[in-house]
């Protein structure tokens, strides 16, 4: 599998060998279908040791790339959420996907999906014409946007019926939360959160605060999500319980430029803009910096996020040529929203969403003010004041006396308490008719131009104060997972018997080295309990295998689960205290003391060395081993 | 607050400086009520940036500690779980506490802490007698092990009434899991899961597996737990979503000895016996090795993981002198259950149970073998094979061809079939009574002496197959966190203000340090710049303060919130390019190269050098700025 492949030819490869990866990841315990003894349950995945710990390095990887990197406030928030907060930000009205029903088993299908299935098979079929082809591929691009009449009569036309080929039933929305009940009474009613990004905005007070009230900043939060997917599929990609990483940037809506743009304008990354969409081209290589200046990205801060993002990918191991941003379309995007970019791997699966970049404008705060009653707005200081003119009312106070005797200071007072805008429409209504009428305690007052008159007057105001925007970049963690380790996987050539292996970053890698004594014998013993402690000391995970395999199955097995390096103690490390290094991905081999290797996988993984560095170092070793 | 100081002293001490340190970590945003501008949720909580930083730091403690020290093998699971897989661990049924309502407005107690309250509230009467006050204690100390019966006579003997002075209903079990329904069908229950434990025990085959089929083995999982109190209170101590670290350990329950208990053996831990409870005396130093050879503590392996918890916790920042096992007492303890300790901590709240290590024997892996029909068991290939006699049976074809014909072969694979254990049976049987009965198909066939003979046997078994036993060391992470929390808070003593602070180890210390401009000049920004990049770089947190309060303000404001060291920008720094770096603990300072600033701090956080160390090397500097 080479760099230079095309799309379509890494889509194919990527499809043909998923069953090998897949069974690979169950075999060596990446993941397993969460409860299997029970027989599982559809859209729950367990991380066994290796999974486990690739998640945890990616998660770390995201922690000091964004969160360390950017000066990021972390929190972490509960997934119990109550009621409330969920009706403000409109979930409990609008989370929902459309489900049509087998009429006759019950069984459910998630309507867009299905529809796309649907026209996949026929699109397979051998009599398809060039108009049908376009036709079906229409439908599929728009299956998420239809309304439940559309998707009803577009499930009628084509005659689609359930795996089992029974009628399906109208298109109905079904809301994705998992409802539950807070507190012993039965009377709170709360949801598990469906994205982390709530957490965040019901949090912004407390954070703009902890921030000593300056802007921009930005929050980030790890943790998981819940969604009750109708009908999960697709392994690791649609699950009904993830792990998510969000970011939520709040901004002045009028100064969206970023401090640190200029570190990545000249990052080329693959755009696949409204415009490449409409005219059905492709995605085109442009640096972030053009794009911004061409307004096709809507501003310096969601440009610099995707810069990040796409820097963040390929530090993981996902390829660059299966990389592309993909702007929402105006009828997909949020209508608050001012732009979006999803950041869509390729895999078997196709091109899917691990990460969505929106500007999502003031929308969620103004939601969760309205619906809380608390102020969410931030003030900016100006730089320098600012003087504001408008017109006030000065009224004569002998001339009200005159008239209106000891309800003068009633009159007063009311006109003082005006609000600016108030005073305006009084001043201009009394110009053209001469007089007003004010109501006050229900006694009515008629003033006319000697009682009050229009000033020109003069303010200066400090600071503005406004909604924040805010800038949104959210990471999908098993979707990044599971296509960097498709991606990663490789087969050796050139061998007697064919061998699989995943190739990952020493950085994200599960476990860093395995240790390997050459034999079953005693004399090695002390060499590998030493190694295996001073590799532990500096804070690298580390196995032994000393099963009695031929030293090249036990390598076979550290490749296969992705072990960057693996040590052999051997006959010589007896006499000389010198070890073999053996780096997976060349299958290259260097002898070095005993001593040296704890530090300078330490340096491997942290990336202050290259393995080039290290074999340019230290004598080369062979022994037909591999 | 010295460390010399008696358990009532050290009590009073928190308890009367609780409220400035809540106070405090809800002003610096440790934690904050969840959802707050919405009036919060009882038992929710949110971490911000402080608290949740200092409780990624102790997890990572505890998995180095842990995990990559004792090579656990680590899972990450789904909280969602189905109804069958709880049904399994009792947790439907009996995962309970018992629940008084007030009859006029439905506020619900937990009764057993609601009788505790009342009882301290007894206590605190001037008028108790002490033969009243050694029976309020013991209600006290029972009042988790009360029937409904039981609670409702007490509650009866003593009027308790609600906080309203409303009469109480009759106790009634609610059960504590959240429910909610997994798919879209509404018929599937499930729960978010209680405890992380049960999802290691559905993966034991294929950790088992994972592990080459070797015992014994520990797994571990870091992850939240649910559980909806009745009343919560008490803070982050009794919450209604937390974070749990739990390891299940799995060995033969005839080998719990553990091959690096050596290590520990010679450590002092504080135990609180069941004998010791029983004659209300304190909890005693021992050491390990003695407590397990005097059979106090059951075995070894739970006894090493007392030494390691104990070690874990000292590491944290808990203060030794506060730190307790007690022993569950008979009464108390799970019927299956061979011994069972609690890590308790005492705070504020009392001596509050923080870790729970129990030997569950092999009751989870009996109860999911049972209800999964899956065989959970784990074999052993003996050293050497056993060779076991066994009293085996001889038919005599011909002897009962004679008399039952056609019907011979019949009988001879019924005998041939039937288990070792029955075939003993009948050879006792026949030989009392000489002959015996037996039906296949509903007929009946009589056997004597003539047609079947007993004959002594012999057989080599190469292995044993059995249910592991289960070790399992859970810790509540919010406890441990609050408990550090609160013990790390000092007070200054003989400056001209009060100040307090937090004395948080380096290695688990929220933000690392902090970089203070020593005043408002742009001559400093490029030392403040670089400062932070190198510090980065070596991967630790850091903040800049660069307001306008003076120095000693602006250090105060950093040991408030536990930041252990303070590197310091100023004039002479634009000259020479030394900085000082301050130590919050004993605020001392030395001067330093500011290239050796980064690497440093570093070598602190990991504990490779110490500040003694750094105050021998460098040139110590004092400026009246404390």
């Amino acid at each position: 599998m080479s760099e230079g492949m095309s799309e379509a030819d890494l889509l194919k490869w990527f499809t043909s060998k998923r069953s090998t990866v897949e069974d690979l990841l169950r075999h060596r315990f990446f993941y397993k279908p969460s409860f299997d003894i029970y027989g599982g349950v559809s859209g729950l995945y367990d991380y066994g040791p290796p999974g486990c710990a690739l998640k945890r390095e990616i998660e770390d990887l995201w922690r000091r790339h964004f969160i360390l990197e950017e000066d990021m406030l972390e929190l972490s928030g509960t997934n119990l959420t109550p009621e409330i907060v969920l009706e403000a930000s409109g979930h409990v009205a609008k989370f929902s996907d459309f489900m049509v029903r087998d009429t006759i088993t019950d069984r459910c299908y998630r309507a867009d999906k299905y529809l796309i299935e649907n026209m996949d098979k026929l699109l397979k079929k051998a009599e398809v014409t060039a108009e049908q082809h376009e036709e079906f591929e229409r439908v599929k691009s728009k299956a998420d946007t239809y309304t439940p009449q559309e998707l009803h009569s577009i499930f009628q036309k084509y005659n689609i019926l359930s795996e089992e080929n029974n009628p399906l039933s109208y298109p109905e929305p079904f809301n994705l939360m998992f409802a539950t009940s807070i507190g012993p009474s039965g009377k709170h009613r709360g949801f598990l959160r469906p994205e982390t990004a709530q957490g965040i905005f019901v949090n912004f007070k407390n954070l703009y605060d902890f921030n000593r009230n300056r802007l921009p900043f930005a929050a980030a939060q790890i943790g998981l999500g819940f969604r009750n997917e109708i009908s999960p599929r697709d392994g690791l990609l649609r699950v009904r319980e993830f792990t998510m990483a969000e970011i939520e940037h709040f901004v002045n809506p009028n100064a969206k430029d970023h401090s640190k743009f200029a570190n990545v304008a000249g990052l080329q990354v693959p755009l696949y803009s409204q415009e490449q969409q409409e005219i059905l081209g492709g995605h085109l290589l442009m640096t972030i910096g053009e794009a911004v200046d061409r307004k096709i990205i809507n501003n310096q801060t969601l440009g610099y996020y995707m810069a990040r993002t796409y820097l963040f990918l390929v530090e993981c191991g996902v390829r660059k040529d299966a990389i592309r941003f993909r702007q929402h379309m105006k009828d997909e995007m949020a209508h608050y929203a001012a732009d979006c970019w999803d950041a869509e791997i390729l895999s078997s699966y196709d091109w899917v969403e691990c990460v969505g970049i929106a500007d999502r404008s003031c929308y969620d705060l103004t939601r969760h003010a309205e619906k809380s009653k608390k102020n969410l707005q931030a003030a900016e200081k100006y730089e320098t004041p600012k003087i504001v003119e408008f017109i006030d009312m000065k009224p004569n106070k002998g001339a009200i006396a005159k008239v209106y005797k000891q309800k003068t200071q009633d009159i007063l007072t009311y006109l003082a308490e005006l609000p600016e805008a108030s005073k305006a429409v009084i001043c201009k209504d009394l110009e053209e008719n001469k007089e007003i009428s004010i109501t006050i305690n229900e006694n009515n007052y008629v003033l006319n131009q000697t009682m009050i008159a229009p000033v020109n007057s003069k303010k200066t105001i400090n600071q503005e104060v406004f909604y924040p925007s805010v800038i949104e970049p959210s990471f999908g963690i098993g979707r990044i997972i599971y296509s960097v380790l498709e991606h990663s996987y490789r087969e050796r050539e050139g061998l007697q018997e064919a061998r699989h292996f995943l190739c990952l970053s020493p950085s994200v890698a599960p476990i860093k080295c395995c240790v390997l004594p050459l034999s079953k014998n005693d004399l090695f013993d002390s060499s590998v309990a030493q190694l295996k402690e001073n590799i532990k000391r500096k804070g690298l995970s580390c196995e032994v295998d000393s099963s009695s395999s031929t030293i090249g199955k036990r390598y076979a097995r550290c490749d296969e689960v992705g072990i960057p390096f693996a040590i052999t103690v051997d006959f010589q490390t007896t006499s000389d205290n010198t070890v073999t290094l053996r780096e997976a991905k060349g299958m290259t081999q260097v002898r070095m003391p005993l001593l040296d290797v704890a530090k300078i996988i330490r340096k491997l993984v942290d990336k202050t060395v290259t393995w080039e560095n290290i074999a340019g170092r230290y004598p080369s070793f062979s022994a037909n081993t591999n």
